[in-house]
């Protein structure tokens, strides 16, 4: 199962920290979330959208920061995505 | 009885999620709503709408994840539909 | 006296569902609104409304789901109608 | 004194009912107002209006109907008219 | 010193009724504003006013009705004067 | 330390009114803001804003009216300014 | 790790004033912000951005006026930016 967004959606997936003690040692297990920052998980095609032309400049596997407050919360298969308007997307980390 | 959709509209049938137990018998009586998604029943024929071409994208069958809180209800013959506009559908689930 | 709609504006009148019991006999006396249904009366002749080129896709007799709140309602010779813009015409019903 | 409106504006005055006894007598001092009913005054020269082409499709003389709250009521020499744009002008009526 | 408008803008001067007696003597004292009637004063430009192009109908001296609430009061030199754009200027009186 | 306004922005500088006795007196101590009356300090380059072309029609010395509550206050190197749109300046002042 | 800004945002930092004592001194420690002062970070590569041809006008170096309220802040590697759009920035201080 595989969401395939319309127009200039794009899919992401929020990005989660891994706690590190002072000493250096992962604890992936306290994780807490990023706030604002995702992966690109899928990106629609663009095209004309809302009477303009939108040329997609993300691409899946980006790591990027949106705009809080933005899109659509979604729950497939128990994962969590959230689909935004790639306006939403501020930047990219690079 | 049916609906044939203006312009960008899209008429869609909001998916029943079957209930599984652990041991894997599905129980039909005990449904749930999957919120958000749906399957498209009709499609309108798109065109200019509102000054601006619209090409539709989905069509009749297609699964999708449409935007909460979007497009107007209404019960057919004891069948309850949703109408909203093409741009309220985020994303195509194959 | 008959309502002529300018632009895109259509005239409509609600429909009212027939209350049939059972057995099956139809008690035009106890009639209910059947909510957002309607049939078109008089369609104005479009052309460029607002700026932009509106093709009306509705007709005299046509039977149509109507967006909730939209539209003014009239009173011409004891008899009700709404007025709405085609835009608010989400589906005909065929 | 006359009003000249401008652009797409119409000047209306609001329709009395004239109340008719059911056995047929005009009570002219028993006048209630018709809602939403007017006649047209005066009708501006259209042309462009915020951008956009608009040509005037009522004229004086014409019965409509107008959308409610819509307009701005001015008094001129103790009588009483509604200034609207054309496009609160919702149907002539015939 | 003296207002010379910006665009679209024109300067108007709201107009005082002379109070007269039943016997014809103007009580010039006693006045009051005629709501929403202004004498114009100054004209802007017009030309290019956000992005679309604006030709003034109005001119100094033309006595006209504006709509309630819009423009900004000015005070120059203690005369009171008030700036709106000419698309709330509703209709000139002749 | 100099402020140069991007697109059609204008940074203006309050008007202070000199108080003067009725003697004739000049008292520059006593000083009292004029409002929305202000000096040009700075003049973007105008060009394509938000999709519009702007020509900008103010210069750096002219007196204006400029609207209430426009704009953004900011202090550089304790001196005060406000930096508007072109399209909030209502007139100049000649 | 590197924020590069979509479209028409850009990437700044807001300036920290270094009090400096009667006697001249900096105390770097007792910094305090300088209310909507930032210095450019990164700038996005403008293009059409919402059906608009944009033009970046300010480069990274640039000491910036913001407009309050604008952007969103975000934090990477402890360190703490705001991302704005090119229109939210108000004039460049020279």
């Amino acid at each position: 199962m595989k969401l395939v967004p319309l127009g200039d959606r794009v899919v992401i997936k929020q990005l989660i920290a891994e706690e590190t003690t002072k000493s250096g040692i992962v604890l992936p297990g306290q994780t807490k979330e990023k706030p604002q920052q995702a992966e690109v998980v899928a990106v629609g095609p663009g095209g004309v959208v809302d009477g303009k032309e939108i040329t997609m400049q993300v691409k899946a596997g980006d790591k990027v920061i949106y705009s809080k407050y933005a899109g659509t919360e979604v729950k497939i298969e128990e994962e969590e995505f959230i689909i935004v308007k790639q306006s939403d997307i501020l930047a990219v980390i690079e």
